[in-house]
């Protein structure tokens, strides 16, 4: 480093001209995030803090609070220009005391494994027993009409399409089961609503996930259970089609309860006015640790942050790390921050959001942006092939930067490989240990890259 | 399948000219090799049967026999044209009972686990204890000179290089440590050689892999200690020059042993005498079940002989699916299998390799293809970058198969991601439990797809 100060020093008092040839080359400053992320980087001590110190962190829970001063201590640490915290009103559900639940063939009672939804009721304190009819979506659901789905438990058991590419694509595919199936089941009479867990993979692990009850339908408590559970109990349901199950949540909704986005500005030093977000949620289900689900997002953040500051790259416009709160079930923080970033006549161009997990990067997806724009973008391939990321393309962004949309921010998606992601969403097992260090802060150092690209070419 | 049929039979009547229309287009077959392998797939069920049924697999041991028996007649069960064996001699290097080792500090003992690098000697069976001095590369060692490294232990301590992209680079780079270390200490008078793992991560595993005996030079035995037993070993030694090493190996070379390639053939139907190879090695350590290596490698190229006979491709060439053996300590499966191709007059235009582990596929390397052939297969990206396959390069291949460069053929290396084989490669960890399904099916698709372009078009 010293070095390289000196033959600055030399060439400036030589020749301005001379001294801009010798300013690090674009390529050369991406190297050095990819080398400082990899070889010097702190995402990965990070997240190994607030999954383990911290662990899972509902909205309006003790532990997304404190998850809350986590960040901030962290961000002010960094040497961040401004720290602050925005306020924000959260919904506060809790899963309460473990679920339990079981298939009853004649005598045979065979336990699986079963989360409530979030945002679900409760059953009744005795739980809920009846036979059950299985569906794999809507359409069939109805064509069973009422006299079949009376007083019995709706299963939802359509998996997520394994021929896509793209896990999110099946994702999307099958969420509709998870998001809306109690309404659809309640509506012809079902008194509680299984799914099949939105998984990629067939294992023991229950995936949770936010659903949302419909105005002007009796409310049916809905839970998921895991994708071998759901394989067994389809089996048992052919061999046997009077099979019942058994389940009992505990679950509650309570008042709306105060939360915070976290907020970090590195100001920039051309058009401070103008503002680029890099964030993730800070919030995840309580199952778990949160770890792809989005403590990476929220440490690749930070890191892109710390990699500015380490580096000492002075951007044009202002960063903003966002650690956003609520992504999980109601986006309220996401909301908040677009309502506040109108009010205060703030102009966001960018806004990179990582919650696709802390796999290794392939890429972009731009969303709201001009051809023109996309084409620049596209224009940054030959700087960040070398890393692997060569999918720069439309489509993409993210929940919580979502609500920027209107103001006419472009929308960016850190885009991760795909192909494990949805092993762990949602479910027990998104923990540290299924985070590889490597991918993690690869995905640091993408971000990073794209922000130094976007703050100097756009 | 069978609306298919009918509407290409009724062209077929119709019109010659119009069935050739009709004829699936490339990037439909493509499509159907993934759809397959990722819905109805068979490597993830081959993979459970080699890596739990078998399990670990050093050439020359009764498991590696067992494997190939187990290989030969899951190829015939695929409808393979014919299924036949190369016999070959193997080395045959047997670890014997679990090596012990510990840090001597003084009056401290800490045990740390070590593996016998492969090919190494025992130790005298009382172990070896002595005092350590830290390398980090040869360099370093012989600037030391006879004085300092006489019998002392020498700890060659140089991690891969975190800031490599390609991991497979980072391994390159410190692979000298581990291949001559024992040499070079034993060329300084030194009684033993310990390295650093060649890993990726830190970790409690020690990697073991096969190291060779320089003619003229004391033979002493060397082992590896894992990442995490390197740096407490390093940092002790800087607080205690004086620290003292022990480890006990029991390993032991016998005869060279019988044993076997397996290939299976699908003949092909205008140019039978031209080969294409798609293989992997069936041999592995012995430390663990050779899950990534190469247990993988192994059923994705039986998969892609399943997916060609089930689809009912009709290869142009002959395709020979080949599992060769002893890749890790010897490569004479490799090396036979070149001998018996040019005694037998055989042509053979490409070979594939699968053995980067079973990770999501990022594209294909090439050896010995002119800048032509380079350019027809980079001009396949269209159809194989919508399954993630952006990366078509020079330069790749496999060990099995580089025997066969000086044959003309066009070596082809499958190229996954990189970032997580060097967290289990030669290490205990290396087992089923860490692959993904998805992504060691997408490998066999796009290995399957890559074969059936460069059958058709080159």
């Amino acid at each position: 480093m010293m070095k390289k100060l000196t033959t600055s020093l030399v060439c400036c008092l030589l020749s301005g001209s001379l001294f801009a040839q010798q300013a690090p080359t674009d390529s050369t400053i991406i190297k050095q995030f990819f080398d400082m992320s990899l070889d010097k980087g702190q995402s990965y001590q990070w997240l190994r803090e607030l999954t383990k110190n911290v662990g899972g962190r509902l909205a309006g829970s003790a532990n997304a609070a404190k998850a809350v001063q986590w960040g901030k201590a962290l961000l002010e640490q960094q040497g961040a220009d401004k720290v602050f915290l925005q306020d924000v009103m959260v919904p506060h559900w809790e899963r309460g005391a473990k679920e339990q639940a079981y298939i009853l063939n004649g005598k045979q009672k065979i336990v699986v494994p079963l989360l409530a939804l979030g945002g679900s009721i409760a059953t009744p304190k005795k739980g809920i027993q009846a036979e059950v009819i299985e569906v794999k979506n809507f359409q069939e659901l109805r064509a069973l009409g009422k006299e079949k789905c009376e007083g019995k438990i709706i299963f939802f058991n359509r998996p997520m399409d394994a021929t896509k590419i793209n896990t999110f694509e099946a994702y999307g595919g099958a969420g509709d089961q998870r998001r809306s199936g109690a309404n659809e089941a309640s509506k012809l009479g079902a008194i509680g609503c299984i799914i099949r867990s939105l998984s990629s993979t067939l294992n023991d692990y229950p995936h949770t996930g936010s659903m949302v009850y419909a105005t002007g339908v009796p409310l049916i408590p809905a839970g998921a259970i895991s994708t071998n559970a759901a394989e067994l109990l389809s089996k048992t349901l052919k061999e046997n089609p009077k099979t019942q199950f058994f389940f009992k949540q505990n679950c509650q909704t309570f008042d709306d309860a105060p939360s915070h986005n976290v907020v970090a500005e590195l100001k920039g030093s051309e058009k401070p006015e103008e503002i680029i977000v890099v964030g993730g949620h800070l919030d995840s289900w309580d199952v778990a640790e949160g770890a792809h689900d989005d403590g990476t997002g929220i440490v690749q953040s930070i890191e892109v942050l710390r990699l500015f500051k380490t580096l000492g790259i002075k951007p044009k416009r202002t960063i903003r790390v966002v650690l956003f709160m609520n992504e999980e079930n109601g986006n309220r923080g996401g909301i908040k921050y677009a309502e506040l970033a109108k009010q205060n006549g703030e102009k966001h161009v960018f806004a990179l959001e990582s919650d696709n997990g802390g796999f290794t990067p392939r890429g972009f997806g731009l969303q709201g942006a001009s051809a023109e724009t996309l084409a620049k973008v596209q224009g940054f391939k030959p700087l960040l092939s070398p890393y692997g990321l060569h999918e720069i393309e439309k489509g993409g962004g993210g929940v919580d930067i979502g609500p920027l949309a209107p103001q006419g921010t472009v929308l960016v998606g850190f885009k991760p490989d795909s192909q494990r992601y949805f092993e762990y969403h949602h479910a027990a097992n998104d923990v540290f240990e299924n985070v590889n260090q490597r991918e993690l802060e690869m995905g640091a150092a993408s971000m990073a890259s794209l922000i130094y690209l976007l703050d100097k070419y756009l």
